[in-house]
């Protein structure tokens, strides 16, 4: 089992620096092939950006990433190996959106059928996908339009390219609750090149047969914690990394609880968490400048236990949309899988996330239970349990879901500087992902390449 | 004088991180005033982005920032203060400009009056010039039109309300000149705030009367030498600075010499290197979001000396503008005062950096020269000396001349994360500035700004 109080040993073939999905999967290929890798971890818990937890009803929740979808074939893989049962994303039932101009509507499956800028949208994405449909996964800065792209901010890009105000509110809000970030903050070249690498627009936003398909019964941290468990004491928890420093003959990491020489590291880290290990010799401008333009998205999710899915008795998924001056952006239904309690789990992004936090922690619960009581009915207000998890302030992931890069950094520095190994350091993470970017799958798949990379090295 | 191998003190009133401009003028402005302040300097050297040096043959010249102008009262008052004396730019004679196609056009002054692209290149100034007037230099996120501003970069800026093209070559070169980044990685916004910063666009351009106006006779790092010799042993050079642990009590800084003890923290580095230090507690979201989204600019500086300025017979001023397949931007003549030798100074900004310094210094050294024979004729070809400063590769500044936020970060974290203080930890450096935001002068006042607010809370 991981240790949290251990001295690290003196030496291990190959160090490991971070154990979320991408760490943990880098160091278990390794482990799979006999090459003892230590994973060396800063908090005293594996899963980075997945975490679950119990309420105080013991109810299983999931304060960070959740959901599995039919062609996320890595974590698919986990689950089966580790023996992870799923279950459906609840969506019987009538979909709400609150529109910006205090209207309610309803509808079922993936989206409105009518309404506001509803084609408008629909035509959008048919565009978006047509131009994803050119990108080369492992080499997006490399496609002949990607300087155009790269250069002009999504919101620009909308700005321009739909006319139509009320399908750009929609717009807004599908990249608010897909990257959390606002559409200003990355440029179309991002935007399509995730857009491909889920597979199409509707593989981010759908529920059935998409990103949001199915979770995890025991929460999406089970497969990362039986990995660990795998790996036994070659997970040291509570061991923060200082310096990375690469010699002639080896690499030596400086951690918090002392000095581990390794042959080859993996750092598994969020980009922005790796601005702040030291590496000696300095890391190549490419790289240093893909790390310093790329931020976390900003999210918060909020968990509201009920005892029991009360919406569903008015034929309500639980499933919402909000365009006006919520704070919420996205509501789902949350509940466990036998539906012992009702638990519905609403997002917070970006803008909206910034104003809501700065807010008391009573003004921000009586907020979102506001929200979900225009949404739900009155019987919203009284849950048994509320819990916010705000990523931002997470002392180790600092945000969420993915790091975003700047609008332009593709282009500058994506082809040296996204993934290629400096020396004896390899790197892994979501964000280094070709196939689901920016999910547990793509963190899964980014460990299993750069474990790869280190054998082929070793 | 600064020393470089001392162990620090346990303890001093105030501790400053960086001895460029602006903690040198952090911890002056605080000695004037009786408080001692320690400054911690990880290089060998203070001054930061401003680095002079004497070459082979003696030669005074700046490797980084080398210019004053009449509306930078703090640089000119250290200049009087110790005895620096300055000289104008040389720009006597007809500066050149080789355009994309081949053409070669000469002009005196500030810029061409005819050739194409020019009038709408001023059109696009005056309104470039219109909009900055709006901006609140304590506060460029607050102006109405900020959100609009913020959220679209540069590019898309010039490709939607500049319809010349011509124009548009003329105006991105300016934009690499200035922010050394390329239009695509700045939004508008910062764009408005840095031209109201300096009090024009045409002051940020322009020469005689402007930013460009004068330079050092020993070089513009001497102010800087001269406020360290001031300071003596407070400036402890070689000495990383790696955590920042405010306690209720004060503040713990821990350096790679062991640890000091302050009552008050002033971090003066530029923003990325600020994102290398651990800060315990983490600091506000705001901050560490507004840091991780900033990134230095990508420029080289080229020295190429000769025994004479030779293009000065030729009635040349040694300015070039270059707007073609050339890695050279732009040329001044930085031959020192009393013209002993001939200098040129060439600059290489952005994505022409990125391509250039990935050459063999061999091929670097014959790409500059040949460019210079191009402009200047064939003299240019056979110099006594060639320096180059690549900044991106500078150990602790890695980039130059200031750092950028990228679009969107005014917006959401400028407010809380520009410059307002965190606890105990105060900022300074030019990115802090409101006058000449990104210049020295920046720099000077922006150390003084954080002294007052440390004097305040003394």
């Amino acid at each position: 089992m991981a240790r949290s109080s251990a001295q690290p040993p003196e030496s291990a073939p190959v160090a490991v620096v971070g154990a979320g999905y991408a760490g943990l999967s880098a160091a278990l290929a390794l482990h799979d092939r006999g090459v003892p890798a230590l994973v060396l971890e800063g908090a005293d818990r594996v899963g980075g950006r997945v975490h679950s937890g119990r309420t105080e009803h013991g109810v299983v929740i999931d304060h960070g990433g959740q959901w599995v979808g039919p062609t996320q074939h890595r974590l698919l893989a986990w689950a089966e190996r580790f023996g992870c049962e799923t279950f459906p994303t609840w969506e019987t039932g009538r979909a709400v959106e609150l529109w910006h101009d205090g209207a309610v509507r309803e509808f079922t499956g993936s989206g409105p059928d009518d309404g506001p800028g509803v084609a408008e949208y629909h035509d959008a994405v048919a565009r978006i996908d047509a131009l994803a449909a050119g990108i080369d996964l492992d080499a997006p800065a490399s496609c002949p339009r990607a300087a155009e792209w790269d250069a002009e901010t999504v919101h620009s890009f909308f700005r321009r390219t739909v006319a139509c105000s009320e399908a750009r509110r929609r717009l807004d809000l599908a990249v608010q609750g897909v990257w959390s970030a606002e559409p200003r903050e990355i440029s179309v070249l991002h935007l399509l090149f995730y857009v491909a690498s889920a597979g199409g627009f509707d593989q981010l936003m759908d529920t059935a047969g998409a990103a949001q398909d199915s979770r995890f019964a025991a929460g999406a941290q089970a497969p990362a914690l039986a990995a660990a468990e795998r790996l036994g004491d070659a997970v040291l928890l509570g061991t923060r990394v200082d310096a990375v420093e690469q010699r002639g003959d080896g690499v030596v990491v400086r951690t918090s609880r002392g000095p581990v020489r390794a042959e080859r590291v993996v750092v598994a880290t969020p980009p922005p968490a790796t601005a702040g290990i030291r590496f000696e010799p300095a890391l190549p401008t490419a790289r240093q400048r893909w790390v310093q333009r790329s931020a976390m998205g900003d999210v918060a999710k909020v968990h509201v236990v009920y005892p029991r899915p009360f919406w569903r008795d008015a034929g309500l998924s639980g499933i919402a949309s909000l365009y006006g001056a919520d704070a919420t952006g996205v509501v789902f239904d949350n509940s466990p899988r036998g539906a012992e309690f009702g638990v519905l789990a609403a997002f917070v992004y970006g803008d909206r996330l910034r104003a809501w936090s700065a807010m008391s922690a009573r003004d921000r619960r009586a907020e979102v239970l506001g929200t979900l009581a225009r949404l739900f009915g009155e019987q919203a207000r009284n849950p048994l349990e509320y819990l916010e998890k705000i990523w931002p302030t997470d002392e180790w992931v600092r945000g969420g879901y993915a790091a975003n890069p700047a609008p332009g950094s593709w282009i500058a520095h994506g082809a040296e500087g996204w993934r290629a190994p400096c020396g004896r350091v390899h790197w892994a993470g979501s964000e280094t992902a070709s196939a689901w970017h920016g999910y547990i799958d793509g963190a899964i798949s980014s460990g299993e390449r750069a474990a790869r990379e280190v054998l082929a090295a070793l």
